[in-house]
């Protein structure tokens, strides 16, 4: 007998060999029908995989990630039976499970194309597959037996695949007409696999190296029961109204152009004035918590870097240095600002009463990312960071953290953020030689940020292993209204820097003293923070960043000049909009200014222009957004009264 | 007997061979001992010089730019001749008069070294050859023998520039013992310096060429009388009291580092929070004037820049470009916004409706200068400037400069700045070739920046032939509280861009047309701006602008707590400053107070504390600053009152 220790901590008596399977069914038949695999000691197993010695053992079912995963690697596999039913003599390269389904690359036969109008063909043949319930069933084998199974196939990917592999840890997978080298784990049996959609085909280099031939990839993703496809397409459908690429671009807050240079957008008047209304947003925020602003250059010297150990760890990487035309110096676009930072805190001598010292910087950054790898504002090669290193002594760490805390809570509160949790990053508990900086000060600053989290009633993980090499952090990940997780705003302790950069203050033992840096944004990347904005609120911003708040809609051409001086007295009220001076009716400018999403309608005719009112509309509520007819000074009221109850202000 | 036309039209009769200073002299001996040169045909000339035509005709006294340079002129000569009998066996390179005086390049004999020490004594040999009244006196000489005279001098410098002159067009001139290769002109004697003044010596490659021999360059400066020189060497003094690099590091504004690099500058929190205030005041103006902001990137793809036509212009002497780590792209800093502008306006098609459109974006710049050229915050490498750029139909040119001028006197009333004067540069008048752009469209825009600058009562100048090849423009030139001119805000009209960039709108008549494009940026560069800001108002900036309105001065330590809570609600009402808690005697935080030219101060002390009140005290005003006891909500309207009148709303 051999002891299995479940995750509640039960322990349960069972034969030696018994497999997962078995262990479920012995509860219930209703769970073994969703047992995709099983963590053993923490490895995901198959399974129907013996257990030959007394373990940890968790049931893994669709709510778990790691039987999503499964499920999705056996389905790469379904995929790959079902397309060389379909088309023999394809060959395989790797078929792994990712974050939102599976893909496999494939080497077509010569002369073989597919189009996307392929893909039903191959989800049909994947479900009849599927509904034969067939084992995927494991199989050790020798390196020698595995190369002549290939060799004889006719399979050199595989081949060049078992090169990097040893002997003795070699594994073939089957199921139905099909094997593959893999090192699983797999579900039982096809029949697991319910729904089945390929989502796109693209091409791919193999081994990524654009001087090898070009690969087939077919992206895929599948689910054990068909409405979870259903609600995962309908899912795949919302996100794609919601791109920020598109809603950008129908929204006029920014473009590109390949001129100027592919990943760095352009931002337009629209999407230049909502940035501004975000920094001026953090900027408030920013004041009332002490911090002062601070300006520098978007290059810095070589020397700047070499110092900093960025040169070091990132030069070959980044975009090259700068040379100049005589004189022979070099520099480098800035990849971050807390080196320039460093330069303004050493620009004096500090003393323990200056600390805390808060620099803030909206820095523009710039990062060479390869051009495959950029995507709309979430992956650009330069971007905006709301930036700010906060250097103070080690028993001020706990304070500030509160304190940064608070800010970044209010973004999330003004921006509508409503679930969110933090990781806790600290080192891994049994190797600490590879961290910098004394143990007593890495204890000190673990300690601070669990307690500030703990005071602030922040929903926390602590992660062992995650800290930098050079100190803990704390990371906040946020739900979007579509379930998507981002994350958001991060909190970082360094002792690098202070120690590379020779940072001092003079403590109150007039003796010099080391100060402990810590970097924070809470947006992060301004770019990537407004792409994950616009697809969280659908493009419809809340009212106080939102482009336009308002559109004055004359019901016929002779109110236009009413409505223009309506406009101008919004202006004064510091409320933002335009006039809809169309020669339309007003049914169709209000049709489309709810579809533009522009949360008020300010109608005028007749008798809003003889009392001097305006007729109000909230948009998005139909019959009930009719608010009656208001003075422009009323209707100020009640915008302030909205915008403010979000907006609170925010106070150290 | 030939003609002389007077500047004010009337003719005069005189014998051909007649000279100035003849004229002069038939005039008043007085007026004669003042001539220092004059303008015939519009060239200047040696008053001594012989008249062989008819010609227009004007005597240059030191109270025109030309007096003062010949002089100046003159002086070096003086010098020279001063060096070479104090340092037999000197050689000389060029000596130019300059803005502000004179200089010599010269190399001194083998183990002689200069010091600012020696100056007096050359000085003083200075004023005894001055003293000597020797005639300058002009020869016409071929070149042959003027290479003879020189290689027998041994001067290799004079030999060297002779290579590059013509036959026939070569003159001496000699004064006293000393004789200099010169196209002249110069003053009658040496007697006419009356004061002169050597300021300091720096190093000078010969040609500006590092790799040459460095001499020795000695700058000056003389007067015609003893008393001007006085009033200078205070000009000098006041100026250097009032250096922005002094300042600026006195009042924490910015800083410099090696480490990030020389002529990028740090902006320390006191001076960003004011750079963010300039940057604030003309957000608010622009949009009042209907700009539209814009953000874009500090790089550009070189495409850009082979399109805009800077990269095969300034290319080689710029920073060099930026590679990319893999697929072969390169980047340039950018060294001006304009073409990241006009791909913002070409990301759509525009119509006749759509103009002006006004892009407005605070754009940091990077533009290389050698080292030996970077100063303070007025010569930098990286700079960020108040650019915009209007893109409107020809028939939009006149109101656009109107409202660009009423945007930049708005900033000179908000400055300070009460002396200005226009210069409008347009075409050659017989040289229309070189420029771009049909000479219809032309006519218009020069008529209408001079419509513009006369409905706008804009003391101007017109130059012809200072346009650039792409547009006419308006300068203006600003006199600070020193008397010196600096040049503050440009508006120039652009052909080229528009033309390189293929920039359009589709036309009332359905058909495509080509935008004109304005550049305008009031403050310029906002580093420069400030520089000249700080060294006119010599720190003590205007109440809106400066750093700490306020310092609240407690009269004892008891007081600190009251004190705090006036600064607390001081920022309520928006206004600046901090409070003066050492353990120090009201009367000295008081002269400390004074001497940082806070603008007020605010003493608390038992009666203000139990009466919920302030004393508030005006900086600068000795006695009289004395305003009396006051409520916090009683002074801030005081503050508000006196900032109002200053920056008045700016409404188009």
């Amino acid at each position: 007998m051999i002891q299995l220790t479940l995750p509640d901590g039960t322990i349960r008596e069972v034969e030696k060999n018994t497999t997962a399977l078995s262990v479920a069914k012995s509860i219930s038949e209703g769970l073994a029908r969703n047992v995709l695999a099983a963590e053993i000691n923490g490895e995901v197993w198959d399974s129907s995989r013996p257990i030959t010695e007394d373990a940890t053992f968790k049931l893994l079912t669709w709510n778990d990630k790691e039987g999503k995963s499964t499920l999705w690697h056996s389905s790469a596999h379904l995929m790959a039976e079902a397309l060389e039913a379909l088309y023999p003599g394809i060959k395989f390269w790797v078929g792994p499970a990712i974050e939102n389904g599976f893909y496999y690359d494939c080497d077509l036969p010569e002369g073989t194309t597919l189009s996307e109008s392929d893909l039903p063909k191959i989800e049909e043949k994947m479900l009849q597959l599927a509904r034969e319930k067939n084992e995927y069933i494991r199989k050790d084998i020798s390196k020698q037996d595995a190369i002549n199974y290939f060799k004889n196939k006719g399979d050199d990917y595989k081949l060049d695949l078992l090169e990097n592999l040893e002997d003795g840890t070699i594994t073939l997978y089957s199921q139905g007409e099909f094997t593959d080298l893999c090192r699983g784990p797999h579900i039982p049996h096809t029949g697991f696999i319910k729904a089945v959609k390929l989502l796109n085909i693209a091409g791919a280099y193999f081994k990524g190296d654009e001087n090898n031939k070009q690969l087939t990839r077919i992206y895929g993703v599948a689910f054990p029961k068909n409405k979870e496809l259903q609600e995962h397409l309908q899912l795949l459908e919302e996100a794609k109204k919601r791109d920020h690429r598109k809603l950008g671009k129908e929204l006029d807050l920014f473009t590109f152009s390949q001129r100027v240079g592919q990943g760095l957008p352009l931002w337009l008047p629209k999407g230049a004035a909502l940035r501004e209304r975000l920094i001026d947003f953090m900027k408030k925020a920013q004041i009332n918590a002490g911090y002062e602003p601070v300006v520098s250059p978007h290059i810095g010297h070589k020397d700047l870097y070499v110092c900093s150990g960025h040169y070091a760890k990132y030069g070959k990487d980044s975009f090259q240095p700068i040379q100049t035309p005589a004189e022979d110096e070099e520099f480098l676009l800035r990849p971050m600002n807390c080196p320039h930072h460093c330069e303004i805190y050493k620009s004096r001598p500090r003393s323990y009463k200056d600390l805390p010292i808060r620099y803030a910087e909206f820095g523009t950054v710039y990062r060479y990312e390869q051009s495959g790898e950029l995507h709309g504002l979430t992956r650009v090669r330069g971007f905006t960071q709301d930036d700010a290193h906060l250097f103070c002594r080690q028993d001020q760490v706990e304070d500030e953290f509160k304190k940064v805390i608070d800010l970044v809570l209010h973004v999330f509160k003004a921006l509508d953020f409503q679930e969110y949790t933090a990781q806790i990053s600290l080192r891994d508990k049994d190797n600490r030689s590879k961290y910098i900086g004394s143990d007593e000060n890495w204890e000190k600053a673990e300690q601070a940020i669990i307690n500030a989290s703990a005071d602030k009633g922040l929903k926390t993980v602590v992660e062992y292993g995650e800290a930098a090499f050079y100190g803990p952090k704390l990371d906040f990940m946020v739900k979007d209204a579509l379930g998507r997780s981002w994350q958001l705003g991060t909190i970082q302790v360094d002792y690098s820097l202070p120690e590379r950069f020779e940072l001092e203050y003079i403590g109150s033992d007039n003796a010099k003293h080391r100060p402990v840096m810590i970097h924070r944004a809470p947006f992060g990347s301004l770019e990537r923070f407004i792409a994950v904005l616009i697809e969280h609120c659908a493009g419809k911003f809340p009212l106080w960043l939102t482009p336009d708040q308002v559109a004055v809609l004359p019901t016929s051409e002779k109110h236009n000049d009413y409505a223009k001086k309506v406009l101008h007295l919004l202006n004064n009220y510091d409320i933002r909009g335009f006039v809809d001076d169309r020669n339309e009716r007003v049914g169709k400018k209000i049709r489309d200014t709810e579809l533009k999403k522009i949360p008020f309608m300010l109608i005028v005719g007749d008798k809003e222009t003889e009392t001097n009112t305006i007729s109000v509309r909230q948009q998005g509520l139909g019959e009930q957004g009719d608010l009656g007819t208001k003075t422009v000074e009323e209707f100020s009221e009640l915008i302030d009264e909205l915008i403010k109850s979000r907006l609170e202000n925010f106070k150290d």
